[in-house]
């Protein structure tokens, strides 16, 4: 597993913790089997796509709440710093890897019970390793007739696991954040902590009205080290009487950018309710077909020849948008209606893929689909029955085969939902700026990060998501060989000087990964650390939880220099 | 005035407090004018509608964040507690009081600043002091394309006092805390805290995306006492092609039990998209004229044979609900048959008020509504026109006028949208419990509140807000007369045993008065009193914020015990 040398590893542990003495009460209260420290485990878990590799001390199990509060107060006592994942494919983000090497992974994956579902209001209460492919797969089974929102990250990864990153899906639920109720979070101190209604013994409404009464607290578990989200409310998103995806296909740069303005009036104006997606023509490309090595050795960036004849060849144009309708049947027809209009002087074509329309194309490329004229439309049907699938609730990994691009081998024939990104050996990174949804921002965005990527030799592949009627969620992703060190440490400067660019520019990114906590507070002070840390020691008085994880690696610092006074209990 | 004896009033002064050299500093800082200790001003903010009058010690009146900056380092080195109020409008929640007595008010109304209005995107930056009224004029002068979200409470009513209590309103932006974005906050130690991306210099998103990257710290900022809230980004709602407001009219009691369910779908699938509101007989009777001594002397609840009377005089039934529909004419007229549809099957009368009909209305009661057959129109086409406007960013007072039914007098003849309630002597307390928005909750809660109204003889008032799709934020409300020494304290009883009831019975408040805040943590430990605390502590370590807002009363008493230790600096 190759070093990551460009961040300095801090140890996070206190020169007085006893791993040794948590490791056997850890082993007394899980058991041995779910306390892990063999080389090859803890190698398993230090995998990551993002080149930020960590090496955990152990990893823990726990398989129940309370097992989780015993383990944080064993780790409080024996001063040995945890790291809770939930199912670890925080894909390019920092994968199931803490922010310092060294810290005891508690992976939560084992509590994945779905604890109650109410059918009539339609939510969920969730354990961390509930993944989105088995709660939508439980609905389907029961017959709830709900609907979860899906990310692109795969069946196999946690809700919880995205919520505590705020991130987001694709449907009308997209903004994962609104769409929570009731957390149970357990405390650096080992106290068990309900919020909204939920700690009222007996209140009816914990997972239906997220405030409670008193300061809202959810907000502060989000992207924070204060505490372990053990359960939440989520809520599920009625099935519609009628559906339709659609995808919008733009030519050039500049048909996208005159669209923006009227994209942003139907999103504002809710005609737009889910979060469109847009993906320039990178992203449909290497969905397809890894980088043409063939065409161009010993280079990591298309040249523009060859990406117009890819273009070309694959009959894309320069971005595609991606979203769906919901509602009655005449309501989702004027929404159609209405974007079709809005468009109408832009050079864009829209297309819809109503249910029946993908039935069609699905019978016939299965009694026709080897036949070689109908090889391309194979792919175009798989791409939209899984696009369909995603905004319906059924999620799907096809979106990761994109991350192939710069993968020696490219996609594997036996590439499924299940594959792990981390161990295949992909080479990712996001860069994840919120803009404002105007035209200007956007084209002066996408200029800047494309002459950034140039200058380290990189492909700049971009989504931008209608994250609501104001903003949008930009990503940049550098696809890199994780094989190929060169262009590893490449990959690592043009993720660190693009970052930097971003605060500069004014538009600060919406998440970090493990690699990028560092760069946070590489702004002028501002107080706003001095608030977070006192947050975090007001909850987490030993510093047990995640330190670095959005903490500006100040409260980690702090229980540094206080440690002599601090005896912990 | 008469004083409260229900609740044990604590000081909250420190014995070391040192109040009038306090007041002279403060007189240095903002000017003698500007620091108000007189025996009169103090009684006028001691004025209260909910019978829980607290007296200030003085009133500061900051013009600028670096002065509240200033008034509140001052304060924490005298040790003289602070409580911030917007315009002070608080109606039947405590009006412009303190939780305890001897407080120094700090008044935000000067800084009534409008900072930024962007047109294009839909935000305004606005301070404590600006109103619903000098907001919605604005934009009207400024031809700016939005509206803003109104609450009932009238033109003269802050938006961030009622935000930061987590108010909501009747507009699709109703649910007020979700269109907010980028909170200045001065903090109990004086320093400014900006929130989400507003700490990163040159953000440009501030406004645009709430959560900002790390904790998401909004919320613990609304029913709190951890920070005075000095500026904040308000989303505004785009004006839409098409408005129509609307009105249903229920018979009876079971006739709106029975459209429940059916409404919960329409606001689940956000066909109702603005937060429709329902209310009683009494309320709509309420709005119209007081209570009637001369035939129940010596009662404030009416006789269910009364009542029928009034009811039939009215030409009213048991319910009516109000919202309106937004959205291009197409989708209006659609939304409009929905409504209609779902409700075919109850025996539910739904009108609606579009601009031309009302119009036309206004019209016709300038010229004829001075003749006798007319006069009932009259006051038909008045509150549907405030209904009206209300719904599409005008606001009024005109909802106030129900809050009448047990004064003396009644509506003044001269009463306006200025009317002071608390002036004017209103007696008024209002439990507010968020219920699952489910028939058999509200049936049941119905009547165990109207129970426990006629327990201690008073009428019911009940309002039910679609707060969203899964919850209704019910509001009961004692309307007693405050000249009346034993009705009030009968209505003070009512309140008591109505919120202890409410916790009882599984639905806690969504907000809580300033006499409630003693009630709040009535119920058995839970450990989230401990965990508000030590937020409490973290942000305010002085505890000079509003002791007793929001916080059990515990930060408070931690102070006092280690007021020893801490020098206050």
């Amino acid at each position: 597993m190759p070093k990551d040398d460009a961040t300095p590893l801090i140890s996070a542990f206190d020169p007085r913790s006893d791993l040794s003495g948590a490791l056997r009460d850890w082993r007394a209260l899980l058991g041995d089997v779910h306390v892990l420290a063999d080389e090859q485990v803890r190698d398993h878990y230090a995998r990551s796509t993002s080149s930020s590799s960590r090496r955990p001390a152990a990893i823990l199990k726990p398989g129940t709440r309370d097992e989780v509060v015993k383990v944080v107060r064993i780790a409080r006592r024996c001063r040995t710093p945890l790291y809770p994942i939930s199912t670890g494919q925080n894909w390019g983000y920092g994968d199931a890897c803490a922010v310092y090497d060294g810290q005891v992974i508690v992976d939560l994956g084992r509590m994945n019970r779905i604890e109650h579902v109410d059918t009539e209001l339609g939510y969920a209460v969730i354990e961390p390793g509930v993944t989105q492919g088995q709660l939508s797969r439980y609905l389907a089974e029961q017959g709830v007739p709900f609907w979860i929102d899906c990310t692109g990250a795969g069946p196999n990864s946690s809700f919880i696991g995205n919520i505590v990153e705020r991130g987001f899906g694709h449907s009308p639920y997209g903004n994962r954040f609104e769409t929570i109720s009731g957390m149970e979070v357990v405390l650096g101190t080992g106290e068990v902590l309900r919020t909204g209604f939920g700690h009222y013994p007996g209140a009816k409404t914990t997972h239906l009205y997220p405030y409670g009464i008193g300061p809202y607290l959810d907000g502060i578990f989000t992207q924070s080290n204060f505490g372990i989200v053990t359960q939440l409310g989520l809520w599920l998103q009625p099935i519609p009487e009628s559906f339709c995806p659609y995808i919008v296909l733009f030519k050039e740069d500049q048909d996208l950018l005159e669209a923006i303005p009227r994209l942003q009036k139907l999103r504002l104006n809710r005609i737009l309710q889910s979060v469109p997606h847009i993906g320039n023509d990178l992203r449909a490309l290497a969905s397809d077909a890894p980088f043409p090595r063939d065409r161009l050795p010993a280079q990591a960036r298309l040249t523009p020849e060859v990406r117009a004849a890819l273009r070309k060849e694959a009959g894309i144009g320069a971005w595609s948008m991606s979203g769906a309708f919901y509602g009655t049947s005449r309501q989702v027809a004027l929404h159609k209606k209405l974007l079709k209009h809005a468009l109408a002087n832009v050079d864009a074509k829209v297309i819809f893929l109503p249910r029946h329309l993908l039935a069609a194309g699905q019978w016939f490329v299965r009694r026709f689909g080897h036949l070689a004229p109908f090889r391309g439309l194979e792919k175009k049907i798989r791409l939209g029955s899984a696009l369909a699938g995603m905004h319906s609730g059924v999620p799907t990994g096809a979106f990761l085969r994109g991350c192939y691009w710069r993968h020696q081998a490219g996609v594997p024939a036996d590439f499924s939902d299940d594959s792990d990104l981390a161990r295949e050996r992909i080479g990712l990174m996001w860069m994840a700026p919120i803009i404002p949804f105007r035209r200007e921002d956007l084209a002066l965005l996408n200029q800047e990060m494309d002459a950034l990527f140039a200058r380290f030799g990189f492909d700049c592949h971009v989504t931008v998501n209608m994250i609501n009627g104001r903003a949008l969620a930009a990503v940049y992703t550098i696809d890199f060989d994780a094989e190929d060190e060169a262009e590893t440490r490449r990959g690592v400067e043009c993720y660190e000087a693009g970052v930097r660019s971003l605060f500069e520019l004014g538009y600060p990114l919406y998440r970090s990964s493990v690699r990028g906590m560092g760069l946070l507070a590489s702004q002028r002070d501002d107080g706003f650390c001095d608030v977070v840390d006192r947050l975090k020691l007001a909850l987490d008085p030993g510093a047990i939880l995640a330190p670095g994880r959005y903490d500006w690696l100040r409260s980690h610092r702090a229980i540094q220099s206080s440690q002599n006074e601090d005896s912990g209990n």
